[in-house]
């Protein structure tokens, strides 16, 4: 198992509609076959200042390559992450031991 | 619910006994009263240089405030996460909408 996650800023402006739609559309990378436990999540420590995560796990790294792969993700990425993210940072996980 | 999140990286050269200590002291965390679906992660992705994670859910901030109030967390935190742990970053989350 590898979980893929994603800590991020967005430039919307809080609670603007822009961000929701950005949100609403980075939904759809869920249904890219391999997703497993796609979650959105708000991050609250205040000991960092990155504001949004995703969260999903893959069965393995042939999962995980078919998701970065896939034209779904390719273009999000182009489209909507790019230009609307801010800043971030990937952190991925598999089980220790 | 809040999931606690901690990445970091040991003082400890990889593979070494005093680094396998660590994890298996760290690994009582998972006991404090409120602590859920303790894990201990291998950080894998090459986009970062931390090593490591802990995971844990809480039902909420009562169980979150009173885990790290707890004496054996206060203990941990003092006696072995200060002098051994090189770097770190905490992200916590809350389920989004």
């Amino acid at each position: 198992m590898i979980r893929h996650t994603v800590v991020f800023t967005l430039r919307h402006k809080p609670g603007s509609v822009e961000e929701q739609e950005f949100l609403d559309e980075a939904k759809k990378l869920a249904d890219i076959p391999g997703v497993k436990k796609f979650e959105q999540l708000r991050q609250v420590s205040p000991k960092n200042d990155f504001r949004f995560g995703f969260s999903m796990e893959f069965a393995g790294q042939a999962a995980y390559s078919g998701y970065n792969n896939h034209p779904f993700h390719v273009a999000f990425v182009r489209d909507r992450w790019m230009p609307e993210v801010e800043k971030f940072l990937e952190i991925d996980y598999e089980p220790l031991g």
